[in-house]
């Protein structure tokens, strides 16, 4: 990594941001690749958002930005154009500056996810999916599992107010039966996902009865850290098929890399994903 | 250089900003001395510095900004506090968030040039110097001879109503005998300082006249490109000692890392001056 006055400047907005692996993860393939871009970080509170992400994107050399939490929500708003699961789930992973001047957003959680699923072999279209927790990974996981051809997508959350609105938006745009359960019952579905932070804690509960599983079912627990998290282990103790989300991450970064007009970098990346995944592992295992 | 959520941030601000080389000399510094800090250039247009500033020095992990031209100037306005050379002369090369947030300003073009002229044995209090050319750095120049005691400045410059406000200014805050001379005679002088462009292009006239210097007469050409410039050439032919600009810079950049807290890696690298010299000449000579 060679950065000069040349050097096409990207940065990533969080509150906090010292999290964030992104850096870690892109600068290393931009260096691998030979591309003269750099990721930086930004901790931008929320209500500098909105002017922090004008100013920046005037700046000629900056090209884009990457929103981690709590950003994805309120960049929507800042958009002048946003792919259709951006615009249908409500948030963003990136944002670049069109050569028009424009504003375009993009979310990638969700076809993370559902690239993640075909990696595993396991089949989306015409399938049954529940959905636990619809925060930001939870809505942008549900409307990827709509645009994807899920027959019918289950939500709960215990903030019983988001889901109705979410399964009605869902329903509208991808004309798929979405809806609202008032308890967490993972009987009768193919897929089942924990997209709740249940698990992040030593004494938080299962996210859902793992005894109430079909035999067949597939579960994947979006939780990045504590592997394998009490869900996995319940799940494998009871023969039950079930993934960590680190499949997710790994699958987004061809998508962010095209968005930002890295072609050949994101085919390099997807034709080796187990390169990428070695890498992710290298840095830590989240984003 | 590993990039990662937690990494302190900085910016240089220029427009363009390409031609920059200080990310790669601060970046330099910064992998080898183990700073968990980067540089990274953002192209700037002047209608924005204001709000661009501003925005940026909100973020928590960026912690202060390079002054590229055209900026030098106008972000003194914006300055909560500065430094004396910097309030004298009008212009800052860098502006740090406080920790009580306020901004602070300070400028070492001029304290780069008369450090590089203690490392050349060229003594400054007492004697007398001529600037030829009151731009940017000729003005920064002129504000650390008063400060460093010169006994007699004269300054010229094409656009005559520049150095003459300049003077008043110099006289007043230092309370040195500053001139405005009607045409570059250098006859007299101990020290005389090219600070115009002229020598740029192939067919610029000489910025004075070398047959007119003093036998003892110290002469620097603060140009950084076309090494050695015809006026260097020029004096060298007369037996007349010439410096180049080069040292001006490598002599700052302790300044800079001073100002932005980085303590030990300036002592450092005041130390090892040499091994900054081979750092610029590597990644070529101009900032």
């Amino acid at each position: 990594m060679n950065i000069s006055g040349s050097t096409r400047v990207f940065l990533i907005l969080g509150d906090p941001v010292a999290q964030v692996r992104a850096p870690e993860v892109f600068n290393h393939l931009f260096a691998r690749h030979g591309a003269d871009a750099v990721l930086v970080p930004a901790q931008v509170a929320p209500a500098d958002l909105a002017a922090f992400a004008r100013q920046a994107l005037k700046a000629r050399n900056i090209d884009g930005l990457w929103l981690a939490i709590p950003h994805k929500t309120a960049m929507v708003e800042l958009l002048d154009r946003c792919d259709r699961l951006g615009r249908s789930a409500g948030a963003v992973n990136a944002a670049r500056r069109n050569g028009d001047g424009t504003l375009e957003g993009a979310l990638f959680d969700g076809v993370g996810f559902t690239k993640a699923l075909a990696h595993f072999g396991v089949p989306v279209t015409g399938r049954t999916a529940l959905v636990v927790g619809v925060g930001g990974g939870g809505v942008a996981i549900a409307t990827s599992l709509a645009a994807a051809g899920a027959a019918r997508i289950a939500l709960f959350d215990t903030a019983r107010g988001r889901t109705a609105a979410i399964a009605e938006r869902l329903a509208a745009e991808f004309g798929v039966d979405v809806v609202s359960l008032p308890q967490p019952a993972p009987a009768g579905f193919d897929l089942v996902v924990n997209a709740t932070p249940l698990g992040l804690r030593a004494d938080d509960p299962l996210p859902f009865d793992p005894a109430q599983l079909d035999r067949d079912a597939v579960v994947v627990d979006i939780l990045m850290k504590n592997q394998p998290t009490p869900l996995l282990r319940a799940c494998h103790a009871r023969g039950i098929a079930a993934h960590p989300g680190f499949e997710m991450l790994v699958q987004q970064v061809p998508e962010y890399l095209r968005f930002f007009g890295f072609d050949s970098i994101a085919q390099a990346v997807q034709a080796d994903a187990s390169g990428l995944r070695a890498i992710f592992q290298r840095q830590g295992d989240t984003t």
